[in-house]
């Protein structure tokens, strides 16, 4: 997500989600954290969409339930973006606008020219944003597909027109900047896969992200020819491949479809079921079938799978062992690494150069990839002449002073970066959770509670073992009896029953021996109080906590994260 | 590990440790469970050891522990097992022998002659054990380096020779399968980073797996043409090359050696340091100077960091996070997808094909590697020749059985495979609690605590809301009443006092109310089971159970892990 503000308007390009990585468990979604546009509400003139990938419209539920703002995009992003609006009761309320390459939309101080460039979803485009100190171009994701699928290609005569004219700023994708050259065309890998296609003789299961139409297209186009029925599997691939049909983004013939419910009723080399799971997700259509758990899909000796995707890092594991569970079952495997089944829709160092070169502009910021794609960008951006002090590598939550002589970053947000989300996505995963779950799942958790109690028979001799006696409250004493009368004395406080309650640090069936030798110390631990301590619900905590510390560190080399609890009756 | 099995004897090739993935929270160590040894350990004669890689030798002390035989090994590698043997007091009853290439030792049935091949470090050696039904070579890891750094081919006319006497079954490693073409030798990247040395003008700092002398030495080479002193920083890295210089293996200068405390008073671009953390471990040299938290070393704006290792999966995101760290420091950082600085020490497809035609053997297994992997092995066996009924893919655990006519796959070991270590190594960590964990860490954890106490002025007529006094053991009441007359009477149990506990759920400060209405919810739901329920604890726990997780799901749409408990006083 960015934000371009002047002194009277804000407007906002994108509002993507992140998945989390293995070291966020419990987390199903990382949101944008929109407190600085929430407290500006009234100056947001629109939000403006690029393309239809969930990194850039997945937030746009959770934007608009809080900004009652209009949104423009093109029809296939507007489209895709309505799934989960719908899902979240938003789309009602929603203001989606839709516009075509080379429309201009009018928004305050800004002017927003929207410019088709090719990237692996259609309909994707660039904004040129017209404002009071120079013209801003920012490219969303884009490759120069010189060749692509649907033919249309990236709008190069507006993009050097406009360099022309002068762009002041350009904001452009960085995450391929480390690859070197020119990224290959979409259509590179028509030849392998119609070659996969000839040699498989059995079912033939093709695995993309559901929002790859352009790949989608090409398969669909291979079955025809090959005389394969399409079955399609898993509930993102279905509703792309529904709405990208209606509204003409992909020509696929309505009798060549079948349910993938009936795949198995026809011959294996009579089918291509096309699915989801290209990164290994555990619930995926491709996960299930590994594991011979799909509910009506399997994989068999002899069958062919293609992993048609990028292996995004940090998925290797979960896709290797896809792999590994689909060759156990006899399956012949195709993915990037072994066959050139799979190319990126961005750009790689030659694609942005161009870019460069095309807008010429005079202050540039990468943007869209990890530092080091940035750093790697701003390089290039040097090696066609951009001068080094009018490069700027900035990081979510710094804020950028723009004028017509300088381009500046003056300061940090405070309230920015990331919202992670468990659930309800109106209800925040704090940080110190996410830390909490960690230290849980690396430590296991102890709860050990005792009940303690005034024991009305109690021998007041039992209070001298403490040698607390000089410190007891005595005078005092009795007068809280007087005015508290429903209150027991404060003497004689005994430990009753104690229970201990322990997940993740050792497998409590087993260790009996262990728990029961817990809560004798624990036990132990109370009974040596004295009378006055154990009025302290703290210090009985810490001297139990402590004293179980100790007894695992000894017993086990490890400790789990004890929290005490007492009970008082 | 590999065991191999007559009627009188067993050996065994190497014991190893892997080291855990992020699915496995709080997991240390990865040992081989070696309950199938124990259960024969009279017939155990020996384990020998192909190399120094952990991967092969860590295990050494858990074995060591169990079984009392005599261990085999070449003078490196002994050297640096030493280490571990000595950290778990296992070193004084261990029985090393060290060996060299071309030595043979007998053992029982068993026969085995060690043969120099090259890795990454020096003194590995594959094992040709001659057995009554044939010889098998057991190849360890290698590759085929024409121009080892240190001299030392890998023995070629032993492995020809072996050929042509008629080796029985191959087992050759798999890791790298999977890549085309020969391994280049370890000394083909001498010359980048020799232009990397030529380039730096500050701080250097070179980091590697803390085995790969060969790459060490070059280092050091390097250091000393460029007049750069030599730090090294790390336990692991400290040890390792103390003992190879000791042995001779690495040839270093003293002179050039300084201590890396001193590193900051000499200029910078007279120092090198060599430093561990190229898999971006949190706790190493390279992480803690990323993070600016390194007691005594500093990563400077103009200094050069080299990453020197392959990126191994599953460690992406952790690299790249101290890769961008780097960056932001101002360093200039080299690794292996942007500069020729790392090469394996695995063959590639043309190394694994050369070892295949240099022992034609009538049986091959591939071992050491993923499923994936191993495929691919056998795939490169049938290229070559072997017929693929001759091929056996096996898995941890699989039992062959070999005769001079057949090789067969012909069960499995029940008790084989993996024990998870957390903390002491003698204790292993149930999957349970593993499940346990991971699960703590996706939904965090709440124990509602109950105390249930007999109010003796209790208002029987309580006991008619439940609606329960139909279900009331009346008369049998009675008689309970007279034979346990210490007990309270089964009426009048009212809920006391409420406590919640909860981790990884949500922030317990920011969520007061929340927990107090849990609270609540807990109390109604007690005050509403007959005195006969109440009786019952588990019943008690699953009402409580059931209402939080409605509560909770409605409220947060996510649900902890729940586990109620009932103190009766």
């Amino acid at each position: 997500m960015m934000v371009y503000e002047t002194e009277n308007d804000i407007i906002v390009i994108d509002t993507g989600f992140m998945l989390p990585n293995a070291d966020m468990p419990g987390v199903d979604l990382i949101l944008p954290d929109i407190h600085y546009l929430v407290e500006r509400k009234e100056k947001v003139r629109g939000i403006l969409l690029t393309h239809g990938h969930e990194d850039h419209i997945g937030a746009l539920f959770y934007v608009l339930r809080q900004l009652d703002v209009p949104v423009y995009g093109t029809q296939l992003t507007l489209a895709i973006a309505s799934g989960r609006l719908r899902e979240y009761n938003v789309l009602g309320k929603a203001q989606l606008n839709t516009v075509a390459p080379g429309d201009t939309v009018e928004l305050g101080d800004f002017s927003a020219e929207f410019i088709h460039v090719t990237h692996s979803i259609p309909d994707t485009v660039s904004i040129a944003l017209r404002t009071p100190v120079g013209v801003i171009v920012h490219t969303g994701d884009f490759k120069f597909d010189m060749t692509p699928v649907d033919g249309k290609m990236s709008d190069i005569q507006t993009l050097a027109r406009l360099g022309s004219e002068g762009v002041h700023l350009l904001i452009s994708d960085s995450t391929n900047a480390e690859r070197s050259g020119q990224t290959p065309s979409e259509r590179s890998i028509y030849g392998t896969i119609d070659n996969i296609f000839q040699k498989a003789d059995q079912k033939l299961l093709l695995c993309t992200f559901s929002s790859s139409l352009h790949r989608i297209q090409q398969f669909i186009n291979l079955a025809n020819i090959h005389r394969r029925l399409v079955a399609v599997t898993g509930r993102s691939l279905i509703n792309n491949v529904r709405i990208a049909s209606e509204l003409g983004y992909l020509n696929l013939n309505p009798d060549y479809l079948i349910d993938a419910r009936d795949a198995s009723t026809f011959k294996s080399h009579e089918v291509m079921i096309l699915c989801t799971g290209s990164q290994g997700e555990p619930r995926s259509a491709m996960s299930l079938m590994a594991l011979d758990n799909h509910p009506f899909l399997k994989v068999e000796h002899g069958d062919t799978v293609v992993m048609s995707a990028r292996i995004i890092p940090g998925n290797e594991k979960a896709i290797g062992n896809v792999v590994n569970h689909l060759l156990r079952r006899g399956a012949k495997i195709y993915h990037e690494r072994n066959a050139n089944v799979h190319v990126s829709g961005h750009g790689a160092s030659e694609d942005l150069k161009l870019m460069l070169n095309l807008l010429q502009p005079k202050f540039f910021m990468p943007v869209h990839g990890e530092y080091q794609n940035l750093m790697r960008h701003a390089e290039l951006a040097e090696s066609v002449g951009i001068p080094s002090e009018n490069i700027k590598v900035a990081e979510d939550g710094e804020l950028i002073r723009l004028t017509p002589e300088t381009c500046k970053i003056f300061g940090r947000e405070g309230r920015s970066g990331r919202v992670l989300v468990d659930g309800k996505p109106d209800i925040e995963l704090e940080d110190i959770v996410l830390r909490d779950r960690i230290q849980l799942s690396e430590e296991g958790i102890l709860v050990p509670i005792i009940v303690l109690h005034s024991d009305i028979k109690a021998d007041t001799s039992g209070t001298d073992n403490g040698g607390s006696s000089e410190n007891m409250p005595t005078g005092i004493g009795a007068v809280d009896e007087i005015i508290q009368t429903d209150l027991p004395p404060k003497t004689g406080l005994n430990a009753g029953q104690i229970e201990i309650i322990s997940r993740g640090f050792v497998y409590m069936d087993k260790s009996e021996e262990l728990i029961e030798e817990a809560k004798e110390i624990t036990r132990r631990v109370v009974e040596n109080l004295s009378d006055e301590q154990k009025h302290e619900t703290q210090v009985v905590q810490d001297e139990i906590r402590s004293a179980l510390r100790r007894f695992f560190s000894k017993q086990m080399q490890r400790t789990p994260l004890i929290f005490p609890v007492v009970m008082r009756v």
